[in-house]
């Protein structure tokens, strides 16, 4: 038997338990306040636990972040010096793919346009541009980004890729200089993990560098944008249009001015989410390994920020 | 040299002469009404053509089709008796692909629903549904209808296609029965051809067959869907929202009540255009082929209409 604790105030323990009991018999599946005797839990399973959660926990020898982005975590001083581990499913892989693709073609077929035509009630044609002439500027290249950007060029679309380290993926460019991609992105969407380094990557001179009446795709974490500068290139034209899944204040603010932009569209933080049917595979995985003295999977590096 | 004329008023005609040049030296390229002596031409490029534009033509051997759709075409009465092409080219596959994927994800990922919300300025959060538990059914499993159901099923949806005869497309299953595409398709997506067969193919009755709140997608003619059982299936519920790219008639009337309905999506019939670039290259090897005797590429049966 191996004693797991979870805490989370947005995921269903329910479905966890009956994951992770299928992927991990052994498990004796503990969910907060119900913990038992602390000092038994040997892997934890948590999105935002409150301080001091893991003090307790003396024989911990994993902690699970609930989700793909670990910014909530990994910035804490209570962090205990056991391996931290992210989610990465295909489940998760495959929504997220499916949210980006639907964004990025929405202006790539100048739906946005098409909606405000009907709106008017007026018959507006747009001769479509072949796919292969639209640029789009992916930045992070990661569990996320990686297969969004290659769904983006298995599509047709011209792709190009940022990220730290150089990568090799079907069909996208990839490219050291985050000024270049902006220069070249008629369309940009960021993946990147929100760390010390990306928070207001995008501000106003990055804005700025993008082709006029570019669009952005913000998936990942809302500082990673500089909110204030956004509002701005929204409504001057240097940006035509963006559609947001995150935000600086979560739900965002009634009456806050984005809610009432004619060109941003607004989705409550769901571009992907953890499906536990397909995560607890790995999760149970990682348990076995590190109770067996190794590495778990998904591994984060708190010292990176991702 | 070989004399091809050219009529259409929607295709640009310099586009087609410099990329039927580039596929095909040897063509001598005359727009309409400028054909010189009719009787030379031996391949003829059209777009819906007056009547009798074929009939001094006497040494036709090739109609191209400039699109996909042949309905316009095959039903004439003066159809000369040589082989009719149809366009197909990777540009135009790739845009349809491209309409299908948005519209189908749009529902799937219930930005629709978000959209309303963000109308009303509020953060109506809906826990996102696994791709794979979605089902999508695709009517029509050709050049077009083929890729996209393929492309569905490669994001994670749960794909049905329909055809005349059964197709082996990976990870879609194919379905001989309508009814019973129909009754287990919570996404419909139309991609038949228009033919005597096909006309009014989703009426009152097949709308009913479709699961409540089941949306539809048409992107092929806007006769196959009876359009008035379409707008009494959307105000009832039968269906909760369509996106619609063809209609019965085009433009789509000022004031028609499709145009005020809020749970439907209008755009003016480009899910898919002809990309002459992409396209003349198969043009030429057809006109290559039936002057050396041969059967042209994407030949079209006038009989079964498609
Ligand atoms: N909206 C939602 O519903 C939702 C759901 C899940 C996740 N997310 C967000 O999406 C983010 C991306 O997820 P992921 O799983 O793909 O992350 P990941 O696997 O950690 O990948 C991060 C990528 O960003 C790159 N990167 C990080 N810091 C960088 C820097 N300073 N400069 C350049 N590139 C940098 C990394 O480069 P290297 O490859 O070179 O290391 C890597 O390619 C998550 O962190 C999370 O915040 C959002
Ligand atoms: N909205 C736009 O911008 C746009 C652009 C281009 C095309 N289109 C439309 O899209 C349509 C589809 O294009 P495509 O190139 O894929 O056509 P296609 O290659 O001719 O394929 C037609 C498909 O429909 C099936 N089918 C035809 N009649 C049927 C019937 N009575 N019962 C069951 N299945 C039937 C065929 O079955 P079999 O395979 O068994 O023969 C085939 O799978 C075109 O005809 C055109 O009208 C629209």
């Amino acid at each position: 038997m191996v004693a797991v604790g979870f805490f989370s105030e947005v995921d269903d323990p329910e479905d966890w338990h009956r994951a992770l009991r299928a992927a991990l018999p052994e498990a004796e599946f503990r969910v907060a306040p119900e913990l038992g005797d602390p000092a038994e839990i040997e892997a934890a399973l948590v999105w935002k636990p409150p301080a001091d959660f893991f003090a307790p926990m003396r024989r911990l020898k994993l902690v699970v972040n609930l989700g793909a982005g670990v910014d909530s975590l990994v910035g804490r001083d209570d962090l205990p010096p056991v391996p931290i581990a992210r989610l990465n499913d295909p489940g998760m892989v495959q929504l997220m793919t499916s949210y980006v693709v639907f964004a990025v073609t929405r202006y790539a077929r100048d739906i946005h346009h098409f909606e405000r035509a009907q709106r008017r009630g007026v018959w507006e044609y747009r001769h479509p541009r072949a796919l292969d002439r639209i640029k789009v500027g992916v930045l992070g290249l990661g569990e996320l980004g990686g297969p969004a950007a290659a769904a983006l060029a298995g599509m047709g679309y011209s792709v190009t890729g940022w990220s730290r380290s150089p990568k090799h993926i079907p069909g996208v460019r990839w490219e050291g200089s985050l000024d270049a991609v902006l220069a070249e992105s008629e369309i940009l969407v960021a993946l990147v993990p929100l760390t010390p380094e990306t928070r207001g990557l995008i501000g106003a001179r990055e804005l700025g560098l993008l082709p006029r009446g570019a669009k952005l795709v913000n998936a990942c974490r809302g500082p990673v944008v500089d909110e204030a500068a956004l509002l701005v290139a929204l409504s001057d034209g240097t940006l035509e249009a963006a559609t947001l899944d995150v935000f600086n204040q979560e739900p965002l603010p009634e009456g806050h001015p984005l809610w009432r932009m004619e060109n941003v569209l607004i989705t409550p933080h769901l571009a992907s989410i953890t499906v536990p049917e397909s995560a607890a595979r790995d999760v149970a995985e990682s348990i076995r390994r590190v109770l067996r003295g190794e590495k778990p999977l998904h591994r984060v590096d708190p010292g990176r920020g991702y």
